[in-house]
């Protein structure tokens, strides 16, 4: 249950921790007759498992038995061995693209005489043979640009089992496409990811409400993949399933007993502005006294099915379901980390750092008058109130007295620093969130998964988690995301559209 | 729970019986804001829904609200009502061909400069821009292909309740297929087909035994769905589902308490030669006597789910299921009905009359010498038999007494018409199962089912069915599918590749 809390690990939503061996593997069940010696070398091994990838995608109706060999025999590949596997897949069974180019020959002749040439064919002739041609040309020229893995994947899936094995092969997909980004790599993730969103629609998955009274495989998946969170022991667990608190999963009936994301929620009198009292030992209010639900926690459990936005509907439904459930509750809000403050902040830092010796050595030899991208990150006030905080100046710039405490995390453990930051980081942290923007949407990928949901950025709290974590991330600092009943399909169109953020007015 | 018992109803299996309002509406939860008054005149109500339809197929992310207007709109509507709103959808959201040609252009010229022109383009450049180009015109280009209600009918699964109303609207659209087969109304099922056979995945659906512990709510629904044969009272369903006996439903997480299809097994001795010994009231044997699982009833409940094979899967997943728990089961078969046997051999009766007669025609007027299309539908001997059966002949031929007597089902009561009618109607109906086909496949819908499954035909049964449904349908006689488990893969494969149908050497 140990984790590694690197500063890059933006372990929680979308993406989820990347386990070693993302699912452990099971012994085959039948060991694939091409390799019957277990301990055979990963190369043999690899050949016997292409040789049921061509069996199960050459096949117009893969047999189970091939696609069961198949999958075993790719859970008992190493590394290498799996990655062999996946190019394979990509590059051998890839768009027939001379079946492409002969379909488009035929269609753009059929629309060259005029035939097809209407936009409405079927409206005017209504059982013309022509329509008709015209359509089955459409749908077999669709088909066609499918890859020839398309059928594959489709029958996979429905094997039990599948789907499962289907994030195992997207989880190394990604690790894989970290090493080499290849187009036809990322072709095939695409079609995949397209695939699983479509299989994990949220009309196949059962919303459960997980209790003390789930078997104990259950539980202990919760606990091995708290991701924001980590919950510390049974008594713990306990309480986060007990009085005053929820827990939610989100199942798919080919994924038995283990949810693929869950959310823990806190039943409060106010919206909680530290993790420290939603998670310590205060004794729990009386359900009915609850006016706020605190979302405090969302974990997903396939790092195979990233980038998929399950989340959305889970709080959607977690939302619908407490308002039907519990009346008094009017708030319903989270409490969230900032993962990537801390990585952002550092970085602007070292730019501006960087910017301003340049500019004091083009003002040396006389040449510019400052640089354009310069930009005044700290205040006069607030890096006076550094600069007095930290004994010895020695003449350093506020911004870099800040890089420097900054490296460390042990500037909490002094009141005066502690002081000192508070004023710059809370401003900044505000700026990061509400206005750090990549292609629109918000840096942050937190922000961004609840902006995009609907909600706004309701309040900022200092210190509002001091594990080693929660500093190193975002000093410390955490956020409230409020969503507005009323509101959350206004606030969801206009940031999807225009990257509007709706920010409360104490924030601004 | 009266239903009329027409001999073209299909009512099992891949054709589910269609009730005159397949889901009955409920009461509108929003009435539509354009169309405040409930009683408005259905013409208004329509350009209500046309309004809901336009926002939620123009938007690129529909809002839940629209949709929700949208869908309880159109229940609202009538039978003509809800016809212009699938001819609107299919029409007026059809794929956007202007951009399919622009795409097209552009996929061509990048194809003729040589530069998209490799079957495997990211196999050897791996990082090209020039390979993801391509990638993601035919990406782009599969999307364009896609009717511009794609995205709706994604968003309408993906709201609660969505799925189902995607089956009334299904249903309705076949409805209104068989009055008008425009390719355009072609196309929008086809599609919605497609989504919904992905949508269906077994992955996404789960097992569940039905038993007497189940809530009313849902043994109701097996009451009124059961297509084969008819539960009569609370008696008869207890027995269908207590010792001796199973019941297996395959439910959907967005379709809750409402099984998609089910099936019902008798625990036997021996495979039954009667649907009398599986339904009547013969005492149960030990389960552990138990030597054959005989499927005796697979009935479907959602009319917009047809040509949807869900059985397959259901009828697999069972078998491993039982064979899993009763070990000393070794015969998995079916007692199956032949719905299409009467009607086969009335047309085919009632064209060879007709021929004959013409012939007789042209012997008279000494023109020809026998058509060729004649065939010998009675044996000598069986002709004598109905003969002598049949007290006053008056010159008539064998298969002009034959079509006199299976006009009605009165025959049965005679000992003498059934003694006389057994051999030629069991060894016809042998060859209706195992040689009529129609495009390949066998023209009985049932034994298209199972041999497509995997299974054989094993035994035919004369006076199997003597209700009123089962002699009209097949003159009372029913077939044992046998499910050879170390056969099934290669006997589904033969049948789908080449249509060959296995068959005990006892029919042959």
């Amino acid at each position: 249950m140990t984790r590694s809390q690197t500063p890059k690990s933006l372990a929680v939503l979308l993406r989820a921790r990347m386990h070693p061996d993302p699912i452990p593997s099971p012994p085959p069940a039948a060991a694939p007759p091409a390799s019957p010696n277990p301990s055979a070398p990963p190369a043999a091994a690899a050949s016997s498992v292409r040789h049921w990838l061509h069996a199960s995608v050459s096949a117009a109706y893969p047999s189970p038995a091939a696609l069961d060999c198949f999958s075993d025999g790719y859970r008992s590949l190493d590394r290498g061995g799996r990655h062999e596997i996946l190019r394979s897949l990509a590059t051998d069974y890839d768009v027939p693209r001379a079946r492409v180019r002969d379909l488009i020959r035929q269609y753009v002749s059929v629309s060259a005489t005029g035939e097809g040439d209407d936009e409405h064919p079927g409206a005017e002739r209504e059982d013309g043979g022509a329509a008709s041609a015209l359509y089955r040309m459409e749908r077999g020229l669709r088909e066609a640009l499918r890859p020839k893995y398309a059928g594959f994947l489709e029958a996979m899936n429905a094997q039990p089992g599948g789907l499962k094995f289907l994030a195992v092969i997207r989880a190394d997909l990604l690790a894989l496409l970290g090493e080499e980004n290849a187009p036809v790599l990322r072709a095939l993730d695409g079609y995949l990811k397209e695939k699983l969103v479509t299989w994990l629609s949220p009309a196949a998955l059962a919303l459960h409400q997980i209790t003390w009274d789930d078997p104990a495989t259950l539980l202990e998946k919760i606990v091995a993949y708290e991701a924001v969170h980590p919950i510390r022991n049974l008594i713990d667990l306990k309480r986060r399933l007990g009085v005053g608190r929820r827990c939610f999963g989100y199942f798919h009936p080919a994924i038995p007993g283990e949810p693929l994301i869950f959310i823990e929620v806190a039943l409060l009198k106010d919206m909680a502005t530290s993790i420290q009292e939603v998670l310590l030992d205060v004794p729990p209010i009386a359900e009915c006294e609850a006016k706020c639900a605190l979302f405090y926690s969302i974990s997903s459990t396939q790092p195979g099915l990233s980038g998929i936005n399950l989340g959305k509907f889970l709080l959607k439904r977690v939302i619908d379901m407490l308002r039907r459930d519990m009346p008094s509750v009017q708030i319903f809000a989270t409490l969230s980390p900032i993962p990537g403050f801390m990585q952002w902040l550092l970085a602007k830092l070292a730019s501006q750092i960087k910017l301003a010796e340049t500019e004091l050595q083009e003002r040396n030899s006389l040449e510019g008058a400052g640089s354009t991208f310069r930009e005044s990150i700290l205040l006069p006030e607030e890096e006076k109130l550094i600069q007095n905080a930290v004994e010895q100046v020695d003449g350093k710039q506020g911004i870099e007295l800040l890089q420097d405490i900054l490296k460390s995390t042990q500037w909490v453990k002094s009141d005066k620093l502690s002081a000192a930051l508070k004023s710059p980081l809370m401003r900044l942290c505000a700026r990061y969130l509400a206005r750090e923007k990549k292609r629109g949407k918000a840096l942050d990928a937190v922000a961004n998964f609840h902006l995009q949901n609907g909600a706004m950025i309701e309040r900022i709290n200092w210190m509002a988690d001091q594990s080693e974590k929660g500093i190193e991330q975002s000093g410390g600092i955490m956020v409230n995301y409020l969503y507005r009943l009323e509101s959350i399909e206004e606030y969801a169109s206009s940031y999807s559209g225009t990257g509007h953020t709706h920010t409360s007015p104490s924030l601004s």
